[in-house]
Formats: C-alpha cells, sequence, structure tokens
C-alpha cells in the first residue's frame, strides 16, 4: 500500500509482545478487532477528489488508524509512564488525564504512572515541581472538575533538560497535552531521543481550545466552550438591549482562528456582528465598522458584537508585537481597543449609547468538559495509550472524517487551522448576523 | 460522472430561477459558493475502501453534498410552505422549525409559511385542527425552549388527504419533522404527489432522538439527550451507593439501539453496566445477569445499570407483541421487568438490596438543545431550504463524513443504524463498564 | 427569664472548659461575639401577637437561639464523635457532613470523628458495616457531589443496641442526620441515654426534603429540591403542549406537605393544576377534577398537573394503608392512580388525549445542593457543633424568623408543618394555576 | 394601636372600593383572609429586646405587613398604571414586571399597564422613548429571560418632568423597580405628587443585587447573584491551582456591602480570602495583605481571592473620588488595582506566580433569576400591587423576619445595610477561608 511518506507516524521498533487486551482478529464473531496497520483514512472524502486521483494515478493523502494493535512494543509489566499538562486551561484535561491512566492500568496493566506537575517546567530541576502517582482510585473523580490536577505552564524549557528527566526517571512512554507551542516541544524532546538513540515514546494529546490544529477536526473542550460562550453572549445580549443603544462587546478565545466566536453566535442566533482573525475590517470611512455600528443602533438601538481576541492585529503597528512566555505572538488586546475607538468615536459625536465589555476567557477555560467533550477526551486518551503501546513516537491523536486518527507532529504544526472566508460556516456567520460582507475605509 | 442510482434525489424538474442569494461560483473571491450538482461525499471514506474501488473498477457509493444552487427551481415570491412536526418530543424541534423559517423568509425571501399543528393529523380535515402563521418576528426565541410549537402526534394519516390538503392550501414544498415513521409517510406523500403528477417538494429533516436512522452519523437532539442521560446517571450513582446494597436502575431510550444509554455511560464513566437491544442477555444461570449482579453487590455493595428500553425483548414471548399508533412495535417494558425480577429473585434469595428504579424518558425528551444541537439543527434547516428551493424532493437531509448530505428517503428507512457489538463504541462501553460481554445460561 | 418549659433544649451537665474558638464578649471590638445563654428568639413575631401578651401579660414562646458558647462542655482533645444520615437521600447531606467535620476539626480541634455507614444499621452488629474515619483532607470536595458519602437507610433500629455501640467505641457526641423518624429515633436514643446516666449528646440536624418539619422555617436540600422540580415542570409544559389535549402528570415528593408542588409551581407559573395533602378533591362529579379537567383541555388542549405523592389520600380505602422500613405509612401512590383514573374515564369517554407521566424523585433527591442550601447546611452544621460541644443533647438545629434556633426534639415531632389552605402561599396557588377552590362531588 | 410614627406608610386616602379579589375576613373558612391594616411585623424578634420592651413601657417598632385590603383606594376599571425599570440590571427585573402585570390584570381587572422604556429617562420627552403597552399574552414567557424588557438607564430625572408625563398620560400608579438611586428618585416624585395634591401611588420594588438596602432582609437577584458568583469562583479555583503559585483574583459585585462575596465564598467553601467594603486592610507592612498573599502561595501554591467591588476605597485618595451617572461615588476599580499592587510587588521580589484576573459583573447581572428568586419576585409584585390599589403611595415592598412587608421610602434610603464584622456572617467567612482577622500595616 502506497502511502505519501510525511503522513507516516514514526516508530521505535518492531512490535513483538501481545496485546493484554485479549480483542479479535477476525469480524463477526462479536469482539471488538485490533486494528491493521495500514488502516488509513481518506483525507479527502469527496467524490470529486476521488475522480481525480483516479484520472491522475495519484496516491491519495491519508492518516493512519487510531486502535489497538494485536503486538505492542512495550511489555507492560516493565513500561513506567509520565504524563504532563501545558499551556492554559482547556476543558476536558483532567478527563484526557483520567483517560490515560485508566487505559494504561486497567487495560494494559502499566502501573508505574506519574505526573509531571506545571508543565514541562516539571521536568527541569530548578524549579523543584515534585511530581505525583497517579493512581486509579485516587482519581476516580477528576473528570468532573475543571482545571488540570497537575496544573500547567506556558513557554518551553530545554528538550535535553527534559530528556535527562526522562533518563533519569527510567520514563518510557511520555504523554504530552497541549497546543502548537507544546507539540513543538514534544516534536524536540523526540528529535532529542531519536539523536539519544533512547526507546522511549513521545505521545501527544492536542489541547487548543480554538479548536485551531491543522488536519484535526474537532479537538476537546473546543464543545464546551462555545457552549459556555453562547450562554454568555445569550445574558450580553440582555444587557445590550438594557440600555438604550446598549453595546454588548464580548471578547472570546480566539488567537488565529475565529471557531469559538462563529459557533457560539450561530448557536444563539442573536449576535449582530462576529470579528475573527481570519478577516480584515477597517474602522472608520464611510464602509467602515463604526459607521455601521452607529447606523444600527440608530435603527435597532441595541448590538451585541462578538469578537475574536486575535481579530483585528492589522489595526496595530508591526512594533508592538511581542511574544509572550510561550512564543506567542503576545497581540494587542482588540478587545479594550475596539471599546476604547467605540468609546472615543461617539463620545467626540456625542451619540449617547451604554458600554458593556465582557471578557469570560477564564471562566470558559476552567470549567469541566461537558458529556460529549468527556466522551470524546476518552478515546482520544485510549487511542493515544493504544499507538503508544505499540511504539508509536512523535505523534498526535487526531480526529478526520469522523474517526480516530494518528499523525505525526511536524503536519500538525506546519500550519493553524481556520476559518474559510468563503466556506459555509462564515456564510452562516454573515446570514445569521446580517453583518456586511466587508469593513472597508 | 457515475453515481449509483439509488442514492440518486429526486427532483421536480429544471432549475430555471436565479437563486436570491447572491453567492459566488468562483474560489478565491472571499465569497461562499454555490453548490455544483455533481458535489458528493464518499460513503467509505477508507483508504483500504479506496485500493479495493481502484481494484474492482467500481464506482464507489457517495451521497449528494447539501448547499445553496446557483439556479433553483420555485420562484420565492409565488412559493408557499408548510412545516410539520411528528412523532415524540426531541430537543431541537423548535430550532429546526426556526431555522426553516428564517432561511426561507430572510435568504430566500419566501413569506408565506404556515405551521400544520399536531403533525400529519394536521392535514386531516376530521380533526379540526387550525394551522399557524410563521412569521420570523413571532419565532424569534422559540429556539430557547423544548418541545414543539406546532405540537406533534403519532401514527400516520392517509397520504392521499393529506396531498388533497397540500393541494387546497396551494403548498408548493413540504417541511417534515419526524423519524422512521413520519419518513415512510414522507415517501408516501411524495408517491402520491407524483402520481398526481403535481409540482410539490417534500423534504424531510430526520428526527430520532435514538440516533439509530440509516446513513446519517448524527442526528439532531440525540447529544442533548445523552447529556441530560448522563447527569440523570450521576445523580443515579448517588443512589446507588447511598444504600447498602443500592440498585439503580436508570431506564433509557432506545427501542432498537443503545446510543443514548452506551454515549451516556462513556461520559459518566461510572456506570457498571449498560444493556441495549443490540445485544442478548440471559437473566437465569450460572453466567445470567442476576448471578453477576448479585456478586458485583457482595464485592461492591452498589450498581448502577443504564437499560435501553428495547433491550432485552427476546424476553418477552412472541405474542405479547402489539404495536402503537406509528406503527412501532410497543416494546414491553425491559426496565419495569427488569426491576421486577430482580425483587423477585433477590427477595428469594434474602438478599437485602434496596432498588431505585428511575425513568427520565420525558425530561430528556421536552428539554432545549444545547449549544452544539442548536448549530447543527440551524443547518440542517439550512440545508433542507437550499435543496427544497432546487426542487429536489422525497429526500431526507443527512450528515457523513463531517458533511451535510442529501439522501432519498427510502435509503434511509431500508434499515436502522445500530451499534456494532464488533465496534469501538461497544467495546468503549465494555472497557468502561467493565461489564462481562456476554450474559449467558 | 421566665421560658416556655417544653422549649427549653436538655443539658448534659455545666459546662466548665473554655471554648477554643477566641471570640468576644463585648460588642464594637470587631469580634465575634459568643452567644449567651438567655438568647432567644419569639415564635410569633407579630405586633398584633405582642400586644395580646402584654394585655394578658403572657410569656411568650421563643426558642433558643444557636451559635458558640463561651464556655462549653467537652474537652475537645478528649472528644470523639460519629456522625450518621438516615432515610432518603436529599441533597445538602454531604455538605452537613463535610460542615460538621470542618468546624468540629478545624475550629474546635476535635480529631476523632467516625462516620457510621447505612443509617442507624451501622450501629448495629449484625449488619456488619464497617465505620469510616472522617478526615478534613479526605472530605473536601464532598459537598459538590450529591448523596451521603456514608450511605443511608431507612427503618427504626433498637435504640439499646444503638447506645451499646456508642459505649463500645466511646462516642461522646452523635450528630443524627434524618427526617421525622429519625428524629423519633434520636429522642429515643438520648433517652437511653439519660437511663443509662450516659454523658453523650445527642444532635440533630433535620432532613426533610418535603420541608414539613415542625417549627422549623426551612430545612436543607428543600429549595434545591423545588428548584430541580421547576425544571422539571417546565420540560413537563412543553409535553402538554406538544400533544393535542396534552396532559402531563408530574409526581412530586410530599407525603405530608405539599411545599415542593406548591412552590415550584410558583417558580414555573405555567402549572395549571397542583394537588397536596392538605386539600381535599374529588374525581367525580359535576364539581369533580375530572370534569374540569376535561373543561380545560377544551378551551386550551393541554394541561399541566403538579401533583405531591401524598395527595388524595382520602381516595384509598383505610385498609390498604400498610406501613414503610421506616414506620412512615406506605401511601398508596396518587400519580399511578390519577394517571389510570383520567386514562379510564377519557377512554370511556372517546376523548382523545396524550398522557405523560413523570416521577422525578430520585432525580431531584440525589442532586447536589445549589449554592443557597450549601451556604444553609454549613451554618446548621456549625450550630450543631456549637451546641453539641456545650452539652446541648436531644436537640434539633432550627430555623425561624432569619434566625438559627436550637430546639427540643418532641416538639419538633410532635406535629408537621403544612401548607394553610388559607394561607398566602396557598392563595398563590389558587392565583397563579387559576384553579378552583375546591373540588366537590 | 400604637405605632411608631416614622414607619407608617402614607395613604392617598380612605379606601372605599370593594376589593374584586373575593377572598374572606374570618379564619377557618379554607379560604385566605384579607389582611387587615393594622397587621405589622416587630423589627426585633428577639426575647431579649422583648423583655426590655415590657421593661420601659416602650413602642416596639414595627412595619406593616403586606397583603391584599378588602376595601381598595382605586377602581381597577378606572386605573391606568405605569412601570419602569432603573439602573443596572438584576436577575429578576422581567419576573417582577410579569408578577406587576399579571396581578393586575388578572386579579384586579386593571387592564391599561404601559411599560416606560429605559429607565426614569423614558418620561422625559426630549429622549423620545416610545412606551409599551404590557399585555399579559405578550409577557407571558419573559420570566425566563434575564434582563429587562423595558431596559434601563442609570442617573436622576427632573420629578417635576416625571409627574408632568404620569399627569399627561393619566397614570394612577407608578411602579418602580429600582436602586437606592431610584428610591431618592421615587421620593422626590411622591413629593411633587403631593405638592401637585394628585392622587397618583407611588410603589417601589427595591432592586439591589448586592442585597444592601436597610430594613429589608433579602433583595430579589441576590440569591441568583451570588450562586452564578459561587460558579465562577469554583471555576477560578481551578485557574488558581492550575498553575505553579497560580492566584485567581474575582472581582464581584458590592459597593457598599460584600453579601455577593461573603455568600458566594461560603457557598463554594475554597476561597482563601475575601474582601469587603464594611473591612479595612493594608497591603504593605510586615502584616498586610500581600505579606500574607507570599506566605500562602510558598505554603500552598495557589491562592483564591473574592473582592468586592467596593472594597480598599481607603487605598485612594479623596480627590479621585468623582460621580458616576445616578449619583453613585464611582469608586477606583480595586480589582484591577489590586491586581497591579500584587504584579508589581511580586515582579520586584522577582517572586515566580501566575496572576488570572476575572470580573463577570456583567455575566451575573443578566442571567435569569433562578427558582427562590422568581418566587420572590412574584411575590413582592404581589404585594406591591395589593397595597398600591389600596393607596398606599411613596412605599417600598420590603421582606423582614419571613414576611412581607411594606416601608415608607425614606426609612429606607436613610442607611445602607452592612455585613456587621462582628456578627455570624463575617465570623464564618473568616473561619471558613481562614484568613487573619486584620491586615495592618
Amino acid at each position: 500500500m502506497q502511502t505519501n511518506e510525511e503522513y507516516l507516524v514514526p516508530s521505535l521498533g518492531k512490535c513483538t509482545v501481545q496485546s493484554p487486551l485479549n480483542l479479535s482478529k477476525e469480524l463477526g464473531d462479536g469482539v471488538f478487532n485490533y486494528v491493521r496497520d495500514d488502516e488509513r483514512v481518506l483525507m479527502d472524502a469527496s467524490l470529486r477528489h476521488y475522480n481525480e486521483l483516479i484520472e491522475n494515478h495519484t496516491t491519495p493523502i491519508s492518516f493512519e488508524k487510531g486502535g489497538p494493535k494485536e503486538k505492542i512494543y512495550f511489555d507492560p509489566t516493565k513500561t513506567k509512564v509520565a504524563i504532563v499538562t501545558c499551556g492554559g486551561l482547556c476543558p476536558g484535561l483532567n478527563n484526557v488525564i483520567r483517560g490515560l491512566v485508566m487505559q494504561l492500568y486497567n487495560r494494559y496493566g502499566v502501573q508505574r504512572i506519574i505526573g509531571i506537575r506545571y508543565g514541562y517546567e516539571g521536568f527541569i530541576p530548578k524549579y523543584g515541581h515534585e511530581i505525583i502517582d497517579l493512581v486509579p482510585d485516587e482519581i476516580e473523580e477528576i473528570h468532573m472538575h475543571g482545571g488540570s490536577i497537575l496544573g500547567s505552564s506556558r513557554g518551553p524549557q530545554d528538550s535535553g533538560e527534559i530528556v535527562d528527566a526522562l533518563e533519569r526517571m527510567n520514563i518510557n512512554i511520555l504523554f504530552t497535552i497541549g497546543g502548537d507551542g507544546t507539540l513543538r516541544g514534544a516534536q524536540k524532546i523526540t528529535e532529542e531521543i531519536t539523536r539519544r538513540n533512547l526507546k522511549i515514546a513521545v505521545a501527544a494529546v492536542p489541547k487548543t481550545i480554538d479548536n485551531d490544529i491543522n488536519l484535526i477536526e474537532k479537538s476537546f473542550g473546543f464543545e464546551t466552550a462555545f457552549t459556555i460562550a453562547a450562554d454568555i453572549l445569550r445574558g450580553a445580549h440582555n444587557e445590550a438591549k438594557g440600555a438604550y443603544n446598549g453595546i454588548a462587546l464580548v471578547k472570546l478565545m480566539g488567537r488565529d482562528s475565529g471557531f469559538i466566536a462563529a459557533n457560539a453566535a450561530l448557536a444563539v442566533q442573536e449576535v449582530n456582528l462576529v470579528l475573527v482573525p481570519e478577516m480584515n475590517f477597517e474602522l472608520y470611512g464611510p464602509q467602515g465598522l463604526l459607521k455601521w455600528l452607529r447606523k444600527r443602533l440608530e435603527a435597532k438601538h441595541h448590538v451585541l458584537i462578538a469578537v475574536a481576541e486575535g481579530a483585528g492585529q492589522h489595526l496595530f503597528t508591526e512594533d508592538t508585537h511581542d511574544k509572550d512566555a510561550s512564543g506567542n505572538v503576545k497581540y494587542k488586546d482588540i478587545g479594550m481597543y475596539l471599546r476604547d475607538k467605540i468609546r472615543e468615536e461617539f463620545d467626540h459625536q456625542s451619540f449617547p449609547y451604554s458600554m458593556k465589555y465582557i471578557d469570560p476567557s477564564y471562566i470558559i477555560r476552567s470549567a469541566p468538559a461537558n458529556a460529549n467533550d468527556s466522551l470524546f477526551c476518552n478515546i482520544l486518551a485510549q487511542n493515544a495509550v493504544h499507538a503508544a503501546m505499540a511504539g508509536r513516537t512523535g505523534f498526535v491523536v487526531g480526529y478526520w472524517n469522523s474517526r480516530f486518527t494518528l499523525l505525526p507532529i511536524p503536519m500538525t504544526v506546519k500550519d493553524r487551522k481556520r476559518i474559510s472566508l468563503e466556506g459555509v460556516l462564515w456564510n452562516n456567520v454573515i446570514e445569521t448576523t446580517g453583518q456586511p460582507k466587508k469593513f472597508c475605509n
């Protein structure tokens, strides 16, 4: 079977240990089957693409399908595992931690599982963070609570020091749960491990509340996030209507991609303007946002705006961009900026209004996962364990065309997933809000 | 382009009216594109299937992709539309109604939209149900509430009488929202319309809280349903642990398929036994359920059971099966049955226990849709409108491989979607609950 | 100060130990004051009653005010405490347990606290239930969950055996959390302790989800209960309106008093009929309930009924009354009865209707306490600890005229608190539902 | 009966119209009774106070009891009513509006009810706000949503112009729903009406999310507010623990009184520091807050702080105080201030920490009322209607010693209700958080 090289997940070596899962290899016996190594999911499931492939005799791009393997790489009784959570909080972190531990301990019989505290910092001696033993009995109820029992931190740490720590602690598998920066870090760790010729698997469960990781349809916590955002927009709508020319301006998460703002707006159906990082917009001029805003208020006397935190970066000058501890560009805050510019303009025009600015970021990030995300976290964790036990390394657990997949880390950090302004999601936003397609000078 | 005949959606005729949507036909202009007639989604997106197709030179099965068409069949200014909701309540009904009205009225400019009351009954003169005019202003907030503002009813009505009513009221498009029985009814209506050579489109939005419609990945309201079920299981877990040898038995929806029970159990992670219609199980004997139950209680002193309403039908004798008004087989109630058999057995054994039986059916059915279902309902409604305006008829709006699709009604009622006992979902249930793979005599 | 004898709380003896709480005795120093023994709350706070007292030179009835005492009876370092929860679940049980432990351990320094499992059964050797050590660190998060970590059971146990167990375990204070039957049990235990001349305090935290304990304005869990009941009524309203002549019949808790049904109905404002144990009503005859029901359906085509479980007992014949394990009269189930009688009547009349019967009892009982109940549980627990440490025994912690009180057990079990059909609550129900004041033959 | 003059509610004149409510005057007939004019509730229900009164032959302070009167002042068929909501949003506003309309329309038969838009502004011609007709059918579901369907505004308006408008529109009763400033405005309106010798009743339903109105035990929306605040604190706790030396700082409402912060902290039980306007605290010095904070972090590595917006005003210099549109002193923002001072200090000390600042004000204010507040709003509204129909004017509906009361406006605005630092609430806070009693230099 031909496959596009760059989509192949690296492997530590040949799998020779019989899986303890006791599954089946044949269909029809009523028992779940092991997944064969050549099971893959097509990237593009459209008929048009299929026909093009036929015509051009091209190999389609496909992703490895997740699932339990009959032969595994690590001997469970001799395996030691570390789990770390990095970056900002996201609903579902504790579900993933719990899912990993339960799967490792109860299904595979891996009994030595440790939790690294406060992100990658937890590996670095100078911080002095202690580790935690993770045992099923003690973590049974953590999925009901938000946050991460391991704690987290932002920013990279030296991959050499991390691998030193992995060696020192005799870790065989590292599960790292985090976003873009964390994945890049995981890739460096994988490379360092390879360089040292160690047999340590690095498995990543991608965490992005913004749902913006490349080649991954949906990330855990995202649904919970836009669900809570929708509730908050509903309240903000009350605030907007509760005052004459009431402006409710809600800043939502979304550094590079506006999925939360777009989805929440569609769930609520009462947002009048959605601003996302993917679009350009001008504030001033006859077709500018502020002109539109005034017209809207004159007509309806209230407006509800959802703005993704990364929107409108073009409004700031280049040199004001610096980076935060994780190396992300530290955007100027569009929320506050917009609030102040609107105030400035309407005060100048002596136009009466009432501004309510709402920033629910931490309220959303710290919430427990909803039922669907809980379910999803659990299966992500199971697939991460299956793959890591089978010696896969430097990989990310994904979801594509309704199936769980495995991707090499580099493919997932090459780019961000973004809202296509020509796509159906954004078209729905435009139609639901009734906002203009463009705000130009 | 070759396509499998039976998956083609019927059409009323050639589309000659320019769509009022004002979308684009080319990529890259930043405006959403009309969907071409030949855009289709592959049924099987696995690489293995792809390779088989190549090898065998077979045409793959594919489904029409939903979306707005450049040329439509009906002239919006002359179009009159009817909407009807049938069968039991399901979260999201009002969202779908609202979505249809908003899309028809605001995007296409169709201003004559009526609501048929109390399901197909509303068409039949002898019931005397009045119709309702559906206007955006008056239905703006209905999506925040559960139920259906149109009301519903179960059971079929004469398709001849229904088409009589459609003719009498000069309806051009009928949107019918309902389950298996409703879809069969819609198919009969479509056939009667064809017989009479009328130009009336019949569009179905499939409603099944059980998520069991064939070839449709997910149906609206299902996620809300298992979310609430999960909450109820959490409480039931407290009841089970709150008494010595406490048994909490929760009957959940699921006549033919146990998706709600399985998903809710996975979301909660504390259910000890899930019983679904797809599995057989015996109560008595050394490997029977009751023996297992006693052992479980002796070991842990509590047990939480989720049983789908359609499970264990094999335990009842054939002749006790009759049908309800909708023609569904009226199952004996496994919940009550199980409760009574457990009581009987343990009373007989003088084994102490405390039984709590919980049947939350109506509480779940009558809830408002959660954020994700709200979003989903809206897009389903939009796609139903796009397709119906383009003269598609006898079709169901579906969802497959993460895309919205259109299917001919007959393909969706040929069979039920069921949990595969060899699939990953059921394997997860088995692993999470720790329940035996089989209960035999 | 003169006080009505029967309202005095018994005491184990003179308090000679200095409280470790380090509070103040004087106003104005910014530190909370110890409560003096003569601080009491008037039963009747109306001016009219005041004037009558003046005129008749009568001593007003008053209740002891709860709070910390300067001198206490038990030496914290030598005190051992037992906690037991009895009867059905009620939101807030874990909050009370946690509140007791935290107050005893953190404020008073009592470190030996044990939990008795499964109600009074836990004292009786033949059941073999183990005890639990209650330590702050391990119970820190229990208040976020419903149920009782101790478990519970119904029914009385021999008070002699219970006191044997208390002696054997060297318990100094028993905290018992339960309803009417549990309080009667606590009184018997108190009497047995007195008979044996032991120095063991018995403190009761009254638990009645029905809010029906005499001389106590509000009991923990009640607000949470009617809050959830209100949500369920809201859904039931959707069910009622979702079908032609839809009848939604919701059975709520309330054996002797209909407070939950009445309060939930007032919170929701859409219930059309509330039936409570305090009222009589006839089903048949021209002024009967069934006649009214038919008229209501003919006029509005839907009806929402909330019935308290203890309503309509007069409809059953005397001899069918037996008692449950707790000695409560085991009422015939009015919910099912009413459902069947309505069906019978309307089927007989060939009157079309759709019946939805909802019994959410366990769903409500097993829920976690809401914020206000959490707060309330905590203060109840604190007051129970203050009083018990001060050697008060045979008492119940109450709430009256917005203050926390202490009552001798016998006064609280003499009678039930009931809705007055002449009172403002019932008048509000009548006005809100629009139901007739009477249903007679 | 003697009564303290200043607690008497003013009256427009003799009541001669028979109430249409059809209630009873005698006990025992099973029908709710009219309330007599001399029914009053004692302010102080303690036995100690009672004995002092007896000793000193003093008249006790008492408040008029709310309720329906047999004779009323206004003839319902000729009565026209206006309703206005003022100040910031508060959960329950729509419940009160609905309650007023339903009671007026359905019980008293008053059919002309108008809503004034955007607070007192709605009376003033220059703003040009239109009025709304309030009819039961159209407002039936408003209580399910937060906000105010009438809208609101802050700040006083000329009472002369308001009375001009009342005269012009032939209003007989004005219901005004608002806080301290609104009540002062209502008093001025009442006085202007008296001056002009008009027969217009002014009835106030007090709105203070802070629960700080004098002589009123509990105000609507307050419980909902601290309930949501408790949820937010729970999430903030996750944020605090999610980072090394994590500081979660939550600013809650409470300009003059810290009831929301205190109650929410007690409901959650995990807050480590509560700062309220009633207390003084110093930031610097060996006993200062910052020193304590560092020690706390060194010991536990996380801290959760709830600060009421009006706390720490003494930290700002006098001259920075200006007033907002409502005439309230516009406090410097303690939240931001504290956040910046902590950052400054720990940055200076090179002490690692992670700060999360959360300001959920609008999220709380715009929420719908919970069940208990819904109930409460309804009864407040009913009592306001009863009293106004009976010609009472210049009054506030209150709640005291578990009864609904009527108070003359001036008594309620003389002072604020505040947390007593010597009282049981604050002592509970101190004990639950474990925070020091004082932070001094």
